[in-house]
């Protein structure tokens, strides 16, 4: 039925799917998106909403390399808010509500836009490997369908295992199939496997709850949005809401918690510790008594909630009843109940830098098949594989981000270099250089080395371009205008700072802690400059983050230098450590199982010590 | 979870059950709505289009007794038109292209819309019966609701076995799971079970063909719609278009008749006659070497594509290959195979006029379940069990439509009377009284009736009563006014129709085969009274039937009488015709397992001879 051989099939229609298929077909690979429901593209699996702290970074960047979650967010947003505003810079966190609906529609015609890209609506449920390379994959009516990459991105499907208090059952998902046989074929491969888990809070109907007793979460009165690209701002929004959790809702529910597969040994596998099940946080933080729920709609015109907070695997009655007690929820009335589900993970030390197994060419990984967890990080590494698919395929450079280039430079180097035992999720404390990777400059970051490699359009590099040089040249007029005393005074005055005797450079006063540009704006000669060269928002912004936190920023400039000297000290391919007897054992064998290409990768590897790299960089000659 | 009892559980959320539980809340009724997948509300599982012959006039039919598929129809339709229009206004049949998400969101938020209807996302696996009555539903997860009434609109899921040449897997539909249980318990109870097939065809990329070469089938010029209120018309209507097989597409079939599971045996049960397969048609109709294929666009945006008259459970590699060589098909890819489901449904000869089932009190069946197949005809199925649900829980009197007064009786008592070894689909010559039975008119026939027991809304009774009121002036109208020869005969003379030479009542005139209300528009009279009483289109239309076919109808209507006064004969329940041994053996034992309730109805049964009416009449005494 496949007549020809693609150039990348990619497997699993989800976040990273979706990602990896429209970049390889963009780039200009015959690709294949191959899934087991083509009406379920582009599903969120849990709550309705988009970025937050760290994430919406990662959807930043996902959009200034030309991927889709930020444009497919924009379209079916209705709320919009950036997080941490009150702090710096590099904390600014953009993140979307969604309608759920929209969203996976918004994915489709996306997809569907993209004159390369095929679709198959089948499970796969084996893989064609020739010579330890990926040929294609088979599917579950033994359709074999050839490929020269193929990229995995099966999500919580593998082997999936709902739970529900007592009750387990088969699924990738809420009312769909789990998909079989993958991860047999790769361990009789010799690849390692492991169990994880994740779970989700029940569905209630909005119409049951009592508004008026819990705090309203409206969005930014001036929202934003995450691509950088002209996509439409929210006019209007809908509110979220908050409520709390009460120590009767934690005694309610501690009664169920013998029923629980949480704590009666039947779900084993680890999960997200920093997205905890409410039975989870009762038995961690037994002293709190109290925990907010956010209650989120699940788009423009649906009745349906979602219960942020709430995620739970324990008996429905006892969900149901505990819920009940929840102020605003006293009758409550659900669409489902929450579950936990466990899944099959590979443990992604078993990776390259591409997202490329070591052990079969070819052959990608991508999304919480690596043990991660969340849509952005799907998203961003299905981008990372569909890439380095195609770029291997045409024999160009592979496209890997360092840590100080990217969050999701970060991510990937995390997972590849450290593994994890438990659900991974990027945090602003996992990037040693957050300062650099703020969500207002993903673009600057990485608009260019897409766009040079094919991948960006011209618009977006234009739109960047036009970005950068406007911020440039308004950064240079602080630096090189005067102010005049009598007029920045009497703004100083108001801010309760030191006044001015003589002229010096605007550069100056607006460094100082409370100056922003809204003051700078008071002066004449700044709002003229901004009506002369058209200046948006987004400019000013962006200079006046290049101007209050130019000391930061380039100090972490110059640790990130430092790093890169040893980032490229390369190390030869599959450098054999147990010759090298003055390593620790414990370095030896983590060394050899990683195999990392440089000193800066193995420095991080857990368990290798400052005094092992001493050793390698003398046996490498530095 | 569940604290009180519900008046009425619909379970499935398809066509029969989206109706079923809107009509129940509407009404009055606490109702539940029950799916395996609340994002699969309303799904089209098959052609992504509403109405056609006969099934047209059902939509309008629930639309005109408050029912939904006809508001959901419109507002999702990109194509409309009206078939036979060349044919008298008794065949006339409303027909749309439907987008499919658009289609199945209107539904879900129709439903939300409804105060009284809760939603509930579980497979249902058992039912709660005490004492021969319902008393609730059992969840797959062993949850149990109560209710008072419970209507089944399982649709194809019981059992669901899916086949594609040789393979065969358990599902619902394609990508969703089957349900289980329900047939167990239902059959163990001494309910008579019997297993049905039906089929679907491959889904393709509409960006792999050449529409050049086929012909475009567009929607009408002046576009109608479905319901009688005020739902919008279409502006703008995306195009269809026709190809045909050929002998050499039939040729590349019949090579994989051997692998057939039709042909093979594999599958037993028996498909829908009048929608048959590519395979079926081939081996029926073996002369004919070329069969039409409608190439039908799933919705306004995707390019996904429905390839009508190509329902196929040949082997995948067949079904391409076969199609590649239709015209336009020459490049084609698939999104997804054809394939056969077989599934349990439940001869509905078990069932009284309600849909109630004789065995379980309160127990209703509607849609595929009783071995019906077409959206149509499910959801008017569930229409009527879900009101006859609710004025069962409120002791009035059941509604139940006489065969001249619906297409909806007509479906029904067919379906009680006669029972179906196949799946029954309905067609305009199932109705004895179809010049009765138009489209024009659903609204007149039934929307008083739904208004009088609380059903339809003030505002389409009010609709109802202007159009029937301006109707039947304008009817007046031409039976009052004369016309002067002068200005009638120019008209007349074009139409090559004889001259008159007296003044005579318009009515005359108008009654003559080709005069039509655009010619009788031209007397100045005439278009006076439209605009001073500003008759719209509908108007004009009905009015034209009344006087065009008023002979036909007024026939029909004699005929119908006389059927009533058979109709008016009851039979006690639970008679027991094995006592009458004058009656034939096999009129006995069918009587005995019918049950009919009129002596009509006793007619109507197959294997009832004239004869056997006469006795049963002596017996009853008339
Ligand atoms: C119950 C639940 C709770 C969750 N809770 C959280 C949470 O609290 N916080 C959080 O950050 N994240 C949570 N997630 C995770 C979040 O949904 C995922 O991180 C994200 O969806 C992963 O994206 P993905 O593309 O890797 O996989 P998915 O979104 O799971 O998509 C996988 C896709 O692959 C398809 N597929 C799988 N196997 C096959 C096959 N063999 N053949 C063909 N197609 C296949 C599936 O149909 C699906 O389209 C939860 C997920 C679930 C299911
Ligand atoms: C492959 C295929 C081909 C078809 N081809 C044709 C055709 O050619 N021509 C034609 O006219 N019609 C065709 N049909 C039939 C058409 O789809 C049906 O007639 C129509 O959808 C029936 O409506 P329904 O409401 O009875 O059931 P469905 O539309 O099947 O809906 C059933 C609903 O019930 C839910 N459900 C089932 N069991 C349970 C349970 N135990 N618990 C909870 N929820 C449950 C399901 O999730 C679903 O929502 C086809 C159907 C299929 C699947």
């Amino acid at each position: 039925m496949f007549l020809e051989e693609y150039d990348v099939i990619v497997v699993g229609g989800g976040h990273a799917g979706a990602e990896a298929a429209a970049a390889a077909a963009n780039m200009g690979s015959k690709t294949l998106l191959v899934t087991m429901n083509l009406q379920t593209i582009g599903q969120m699996s849990c709550n309705p909403a988009m970025g937050g702290i760290a994430k919406g970074q990662i959807v930043r960047e996902i959009d200034a390399l030309g991927g889709y979650s930020g444009i497919i967010s924009d379209k079916s947003a209705i709320q919009f808010k950036m997080l941490n505003k009150s702090k710096g810079p590099a904390m600014w966190s953009p993140r979307s509500q969604n309608d759920r609906m929209r969203f996976a529609e918004e994915w489709r015609l996306a997809l569907e836009g993209i004159p390369k890209l095929d679709f198959y609506q089948e499970m796969v449920g084996g893989l064609l490997i020739e010579n330890n390379r990926i040929a294609g994959v088979k599917t579950s009516l033994g359709i074999e369908i050839r490929a020269r990459a193929v990229v995995l991105t099966n999500g919580t499907f593998l082997n999936g295992l709902i739970h529900i208090g007592e009750k387990q059952f088969g699924g990738g998902r809420a009312g769909e199939k789990a998909a079989t046989g993958i991860t047999e074929e790769l361990t009789s491969l010799g690849f390692e496997s492991g169990r994880m888990k994740t779970g989700t809070p029940p569905r209630v109907d909005g119409r049951s709850l009592d508004y008026s007793v819990m705090i309203p979460q409206p969005g930014d009165e001036r929202p934003e949005k995450f691509s950088y690209l002209n996509t439409p701002v929210l006019e209007v929004q809908r509110d979220c809401y908050m409520t709390h959790t009460s120590a009767l809702v934690h005694d309610l529910l501690r009664e169920g918690f013998d029923r629980s597969p949480m704590f009666n040994g039947r779900i084993k596998s680890i999960g997200p510790r920093y997205c905890p099940s409410i039975e989870d946080k009762i038995n961690r933080f037994a002293d709190k008594d109290s925990h907010q729920i956010f209650v989120e709609p699940e788009g423009w015109d649906t009745v349906e909630v979602y219960v942020n907070g709430f995620s739970t695997s324990l008996p429905e009655d006892v969900q149901f009843k505990a819920l009940r007690s929840v102020k605003g929820f006293e009758k409550v009335k659900f669409f489902r109940p929450g579950y936990a589900i466990e899944y099959d993970y590979f443990p992604p030390t078993q990776l390259k830098h591409t997202l490329e197994t070591k052990l079969v060419e070819n052959l990608y990984f991508a999304g919480q098949i690596n043990g991660t967890t969340g849509y952005e990080e799907a998203a961003s590494q299905g981008l990372m594989a569909g890439i380095n698919a195609h770029l291997k395929l045409n024999e160009k450079e592979p496209f890997v981000l360092k840590r100080d280039e990217a969050y999701i430079g970060v991510l990937i180097d995390d997972l590849i270099t450290k593994g994890t035992e438990e659900p991974y999720r990027m945090f602003t404390s996992r990037a040693e250089y957050r300062t650099l990777l703020r969500q207002d400059n993903a673009d600057l970051r990485l608009t260019p080395k897409s766009f040079a490699m094919g991948l960006a359009s011209e618009e977006r590099m234009k739109r960047m371009e036009r970005k950068e040089q406007k911020a440039a040249s308004f950064v240079s007029f602080f630096r090189e205008t005067s102010f005049r005393p009598e007029d920045i005074n009497p703004i100083l005055e108001r801010l309760d700072s030191s006044l001015v005797k003589q002229p010096d450079k605007m550069f100056k006063v607006f460094s100082r802690p409370h100056v922003t540009m809204d003051h700078m704006l008071q002066l004449e000669p700044v709002s003229r400059f901004v009506e002369e060269h058209d200046l948006d928002r987004e400019v000013l912004e962006q200079t006046e983050i290049q101007i209050k936190y130019s000391g930061y920023i380039e100090k972490e400039k110059l640790n990130a230098d430092k790093l890169h000297r040893l980032e490229n000290v390369q190390i030869p391919p599959n450098f054999d450590y147990s010759k090298l007897k003055s390593l620790s054992y414990e370095a030896r064998e983590k060394l050899n199982a990683i195999q990392p290409v440089t000193i800066a990768q193995a420095a991080r590897v857990s368990g290798v010590n400052p005094s092992d790299i001493s050793v390698l960089l003398v046996y490498l000659g530095r």
